[in-house]
């Protein structure tokens, strides 16, 4: 294993966290936060001098990187980021206790928007920023803004890296250079956010509300300033944030192309369709399920189109307690949370790609069944689909329920109702938020042992990574002196 | 397709439920049960000569059969014997509701033991044992019994039928003749039945409650003849139950590997360790987590061993409310519920087997995540598996999950609980009867909608069928007249 590189690269980012902490200690400062101010500043302190160490001991790092390098330093990345991300909270004593704060910080970075907060209102403007921050930074993938940014010379890693921390089934590279495809996908990132900033800004939002905002509806991560999420703030400001959930809960590759000017081979994509087709059904049925509480279809429309964005698009923003409608609403938002958007956006779940490479194999399993001897291939977007990826999806999908069901057992521990702990382990696992009744919209991941909760962080770190990096780093063969 | 063979094997099996309703029909006689005789006869009449009618019809038949033909006839089959077997019920009056009857039959059949009625003891005794000695005829199969005593002449389409029926990823044959193979199940079969009513009697059991307790425990079934399930046996009938139906849920080659005497390599079986790993991993955790409630480790051993056996081997007899136990219990019967028994035996559930498979297919992955040169094949029990069977296992569960999916949220209409509707479809897909809530042991199926009962009874059809018969059936293209 290529160990200088991993802790060059880790140095990188050490580094890196320390500028990203530089904006929330910037409002701060503004603020006059002073316990904020001097606990971002030891923070980062911390990560420039520990970062530059590593960096200076493996600068000279050479030699092979392959795909078990990728997911390690994926993984430890993300870890070590978070460990340093979690000390402002915990240092200024605004979250009392380091787990809390590892919890909220990796809930952040991982877009889940899992709180374990009771009273968001009371925190700094500071670290409300910084919390709010880590969903837009672990939206589109920390590794991918270090190769968008620093220029790496060769060595062929870069696409494990972008591999290892890319969401979905496959990854396409935009344009045939890596660095270029992660800077093209971070420009895409930057203009819908900003665009969100303005519209909401136009409703009236301070700067402030409209930054944080933003940055939880771009990562889809769900992250809100007021103890209520989002049910305060104006309909039209809800209505912005519906839109632009959805648009970042589309495939990037999509607005690529779009840029290009290929506006119908995107309209074409069939993952595009199921996203959308999954999208307007769920809408349809819940607002048809719930009119009989708002009394008219127009505000039963409006929540209800909210609510879908929020929860299959993984954010987690609420307007209203979902927990309290009809049982039928309430199980297909269960079930949009493990759809989940689309691969290669910054939303989370099993996604509408593996959905759709399940449901194309199970066809061509039964036509295989009724015709023995025909070839049936899976194709999508008119491409034949690799076996590969097929056995991809499929290995991904076992590992997902076995993490899934160990983690029930493991919350069922705490005795809270199978409703909660199955709800929890699928809005942590899924990167959303809120599940559904102890941890529903109103309320939050407090009552949950320190036992619950770690096994919470782990399940939010696998469903951003999409398993395999974890469990690369986790298998002791990865860490055999001989290989 | 081959429609007058598949005519006239169901000829063949109407005139052979006519048969099976002969014991019955006996023990109404003797009791002077003259409501549910008259029924029974006339139903005996129309299975008779519906069946002989069909056969003559098509008994010239001829030519091509294959695994289509078998998804086909098995479907049909099941289907048609249950909406016979459903009528001795509905025209005695005894189970009003037609739907009703037909839930209650095909949950006998698909040996699921989930009932509607809320008074088992007002039965009449002739349809008390109808009801339990459906659970004894499906739980080896129908067509694998028809195969076993009907001469069938050529034509290679016994080995479609037995694959149709038999649980489980792969079917081996036991020897290179099917009607052989069927013959040695049935024969194990028997053997262990009679032996368990043997052992029950012994007990003090009466003979009619041994006789109806022993085909519920030999199908793994689980329907009862007292209202409280197995609460009001003693101590020693319930640890016979524990054992007999923990020796139902192991895949029966063991049986017979066991008849030739190759113990080791009965033994060494990975399946077997599999089944019984999970068994006695389980009950030592529920005996810990239960101990307080019984004041005592023996007496929650008792329970915890009969509870285990019974849900895993997807029996779903009860001694206790174990819906009141400890949230920990509760979620690891859940998942024992999915687990279910072993391949090749009576159980339901998706069978340790493909568990074990879902597992290795998991290791190979990620050993070939770290080394992509290497050759990473699948072994079980010294044997390479076929890619072809891998394959079948990942389609199985991809078919499963969107079934269990499409089904709560058809029951969610209903407005009950979601741990109701998951647990009800858990225990009827899975073919164990009781779940948890308004499903649990002390409970029963009467609550849920004409709609939801229908959704019911399709899943355990789906269940017991493993999926692919029924699907292959509703596929379109199935019945299209060119193919």
């Amino acid at each position: 294993m290529n160990r200088r590189m991993i802790g060059k690269l880790l140095g990188l980012l050490l580094m890196l966290e320390c500028l990203f902490l530089f904006p929330p200690a910037l409002i701060s400062a503004l603020d006059g936060e002073g316990r904020a101010l001097s606990a971002i500043f030891t923070v980062m302190a911390i990560s420039a001098g520990g970062g530059a160490i590593l960096w200076l001991l493996c600068r000279n790092a050479e030699g092979s990187f392959y795909a078990r390098e990728g997911f390690l330093i994926t993984t430890l990345g993300w870890v070590v980021m978070s460990a340093v991300g979690a000390l402002p909270f915990w240092l200024s004593g605004e979250i009392p206790r380091y787990v809390d704060a590892l919890f909220e910080v990796i809930s952040g970075f991982t877009t889940t928007g899992a709180s374990i907060l009771t009273n968001v209102e009371a925190m700094s403007r500071g670290l409300l920023f910084w919390r709010s921050f880590t969903h837009w930074l672990g939206g589109m993938g920390i590794l991918v803004f270090l190769l968008a940014i620093v220029p790496m010379g060769k060595g062929g890693y870069s696409v494990h890296l972008l591999r290892a921390e890319s969401p979905g089934p496959s990854v396409s590279k935009l344009v045939p250079r890596m660095r270029q495809t992660a800077g093209i996908l971070y420009l895409i990132y930057i203009i819908l956010t900003v665009l969100c900033v303005v519209f909401l800004l136009f409703g009236g939002m301070s700067l402030f509300d409209s930054l944080c905002t933003a940055f939880g509806t771009a990562g889809t991560g769900g992250f809100g300033v007021r103890n209520d999420s989002m049910a305060s703030f104006s309909p039209y400001c809800q209505s912005v944030c519906t839109v632009f959930m959805t648009l970042f809960g589309v495939n990037f590759n999509i607005y690529f192309l779009l840029l290009l000017g290929k506006f119908s081979q995107a309209l074409r994509s069939q993952e595009l369709r199921v996203y959308l087709g999954i999208f307007f059904g769920a809408v349809a049925v819940i607002t048809v399920d719930i009119c009989h509480i708002f009394g008219g279809i127009r505000q039963a429309l409006h929540h209800a189109v909210f609510t879908v964005a929020s929860i299959m698009t993984t954010t987690g923003f609420a307007t209203e307690d979902f927990d309290l409608w009809p049982q039928l609403s309430r199980t297909i938002l269960v079930v949009l949370m493990i759809v989940g958007a689309c691969a290669g956006s910054t939303g989370g779940g099993i996604k509408c790609a593996r959905l759709l490479l399940l449901c194309k194999a199970l066809g061509a399993r039964i036509r295989q069944m009724l015709h023995p001897r025909s070839v049936n291939l899976v194709r999508v977007d008119g491409h034949t689909v690799e076996e590969e990826t097929l056995q991809g999806v499929n290995t991904y999908m076992t590992a997902y329920c076995f993490i899934a069901i160990a983690s029930v057992l493991l919350l069922s521990l705490d005795n809270l109702s199978l409703e909660t702990n199955f709800t929890a382990v699928m809005a942590c696992l899924n990167n959303i938020g809120p599940g559904l009744d102890l941890v529903g919209p109103t309320s939050n991941y407090s009552h949950f042992s320190d036992l619950s909760k770690l096994t919470l962080i782990f399940n939010m770190l696998l469903g951003r990574l999409e398993i395999f990096p974890m469990l690369v780093m986790l298998s002791p063969r990865t860490w055999k002196r001989a290989s």
